[in-house]
């Protein structure tokens, strides 16, 4: 696309319309939309007014969020209310959902008398539910028609539906009673009744189901698009699996970033140094008075490091490896909590193996460490001092580290923000702790 | 499905095959299968000879890996290479892929001739690329045919295909040369010749193409289907979206364990701890020993510390917090190298970025530590080398934080390899030889 850019503009400004539609018909809409930033905004609505309405809405239903807004607000109001008529209607609500409430009450009303009511519906539901995330865009049958009044049917609305996976049969108050995918309809004689041919079985989800758990119905059957219905049964909306990708990585995205100690950035590069610090530095202002606990702890036990200096060598070494343990503990169980294969109810099966776990790392660790103490300080107490300490820190840590993510979730609070930073800082005391109070009952009474 | 499975259990029993089914028939096979471990390995052998192969297969398809190879080991033959013929060819070739290279050599043959042809086909490619993600399973159409012809194809090899969103129309070699929607076909008069209806621009990858970037094309294009074409354009399979969701999970949670310093656990509850544990000692050791530079800084400056015991009140807070602002900055990065935002080219904008951002919050820190050192030891001079250390651990931890991640990645080494207590562990060193110097150069020469 970037490479016929100086021709597309040349094009633009000699007005060329015919030339333009011709050749922007080899490009993908998703194509024009990505190189949509290269032109000005005169540019843009010079486009806007040449392409037909068919084309221009699937270029804009590519556009960012901001490049939608910027040409809501220039393009004339019988093109801008055509476009949006033209829109498929999830992805014309989920503009709405970002525009201001009073503009939103403007453009309905100048919407075709059905889309109107398919978009006040769909405002209707939270956008992170199985209703806020479904389409209105779908084929319904009367349960007692056959085959071939389908197909009439069909020939009528398949034009205007991007992606026609399945049609819904409904019973007369349309409650969905049976599904049957486009392939089997053309493999069927004409003049079968419907109700022998469709699926009877089939998944399903409820309007208010979490977009997380829409996401896993997919994933678990494998299938191209799920139908919504309401308590009474009746068919409301059809999710389909592309608007389930982006879910699945807003989704896994949201989580990685909480356990990184910092929240979402979607724009790093075009983002100010100012913008992205005060999304991080809630989170380092939280970790910096934590900190003080474990500096505390530190003032309190001084007399144990003037007397014996070598002590504070293994401090850091200590803190880390505890620390590492335990964000790979909260990691697993973060991740196992996002799948749903932990559950709540799992939290002391988890405990106990990480228990075990923290056992068999914390020997590992505590002999590599008891190693340095007899090599470079020659000092046998200390290294049996720093092997005990290094073997209940990482027990403690990876049980910590496993169990908090569950209790964070049996909160009802994010797991994932249960971070790796937070969960280090966190063990740092316990492991100060242990240190210290190991020190005393084994090689400070020998001192 | 698991309320009824001592029913099921009870018609295994006694045998009622017509029953059991009937009975199966209302279940999805993907319930069927998540219930699968709750039967004995002969109640398994039951079901599978008593299931017709297609339901059979289409349970088989949906089993954990470990599930499909106790049955291929205990079914008679001739099952076995009835329901492996039934399978979709790219998860039959997923399975081969597990299975020791003799078992499949001595299976293959056991085939059809046009399902040992697909196998081998397949079995070419790498399991990360476009070719190892495919199926064979599509329809070819020549591009001089009409659409009622067409028709008449799909009609005998619909039933076969469990997905059909486009058709595809080749020339006499075979050559993609282009796309018809399903739905289109239906509102098409059958005299149109399909060169006349067919699209010809759309996106397609190459063989070779790397998973990831698969993906990514389907985000992009927000597309249900894919071609993939060899290096002359002829078309060797299709991926179809949800293949994708599984690629676009697998390679976020590999991010995610990777950057929690540990490999993927793909069974947490029922691994034992040994096995768990011997995933992440490694990197637990590598930690330590990182862990072993910062004990010896603290052993090269120790005349300080005996000198100046407050001054080891601020070590953990001042590791944790740059360590901290390090984690922060490599996980957005780490995030932006995977989603494709930033690339290696721009490795000296982040690092500008990081610098800025490294002033706001090391400003910020470094005032909450300062204060600290004025209230708690009502020591000034200690607060303000405090800070100053601060500011600076923390410049460098975001620029090195967000350095590394992208010189891992020009080395060829997965950036997410880049771990937050990698990260913390080596901001420890750097800390620690901050705050030193620093105390040498201010704190030290007052006492």
């Amino acid at each position: 696309m970037r490479v016929i850019l100086p021709e597309i503009k040349e094009l633009l400004s000699s007005k060329q319309r015919r030339t333009i539609r011709k050749v922007l018909s080899y490009f993908e809409p998703a194509d024009i939309a990505e190189a949509w930033s290269e032109f000005n905004i005169d540019e843009k609505l010079k486009l806007f007014t040449i392409l037909n309405t068919k084309v221009a809405a699937d270029i804009f239903e590519f556009l960012q969020e901001d490049q939608m807004v910027e040409l809501l607000d220039n393009l004339p109001t019988k093109r801008k209310v055509a476009i949006l008529n033209e829109m498929s209607p999830d992805d014309r609500t989920d503009l709405f959902a970002i525009l201001p409430t009073e503009e939103v009450e403007k453009l309905i009303p100048l919407l075709e008398p059905d889309e109107q009511k398919r978009a006040r519906e769909l405002l209707a539901y939270k956008g992170n539910t199985a209703g806020g995330l479904m389409t209105t865009d779908y084929i319904t049958v009367s349960e007692n028609v056959n085959v071939a009044s389908v197909m009439k049917e069909l020939r009528v609305k398949a034009k205007d539906i991007d992606f026609i996976q399945n049609i819904y049969v409904v019973d007369k108050v349309n409650r969905l009673q049976g599904i049957i995918p486009l392939k089997d309809l053309l493999t069927t004689s004409p003049q079968r009744k419907v109700e022998k041919v469709m699926e009877n079985y089939f998944p399903n989800v409820g309007l208010d189901m979490d977009q997380e758990d829409v996401a896993r119905v997919f994933e678990k059957y494998d299938i191209p698009s799920l139908p919504v219905l309401d308590k009474l049964g009746r068919i409301k909306g059809v999710i389909t699996v592309d608007d389930v990708i982006d879910v699945i990585k807003e989704e896994t995205s949201e989580d990685i970033y909480h356990f990184g100690a910092t929240e979402v950035t979607d724009q790093y590069l075009s983002a100010s140094p100012l913008n992205i610090a005060q999304k991080r530095v809630i989170w380092l202002i939280i970790l910096a008075l934590a900190g003080f606990i474990s500096g505390s702890v530190l003032e309190h036990y001084s007399y144990l490091l003037s007397s014996i200096v070598t002590l504070s060598f293994f401090i850091p070494i200590l803190m880390n490896t505890s620390g590492s343990a335990g964000t790979q503990a909260a990691t697993v169980v973060v991740r196992g909590l996002a799948t749903g294969e932990i559950r709540l109810r799992d939290i002391w099966r988890v405990v106990r193996k990480e228990f075990f776990i923290g056992i068999l790392m914390g020997i590992i660790a505590g002999a590599i460490t008891a190693l340095r103490a007899l090599v470079l300080q020659s000092d046998a107490a200390l290294g049996l001092t720093v092997a005990i300490a290094m073997i209940i820190a990482i027990v403690i840590a990876t049980s910590i580290g496993g169990m908090l993510p569950i209790i964070f979730k049996k909160l009802g609070v994010d797991p994932a923000l249960m971070s790796g930073p937070l969960i280090a800082t966190i063990l740092d005391t316990t492991t100060l702790l242990i240190y210290f109070n190991i020190t005393i009952l084994l090689l400070y009474r020998f001192r």
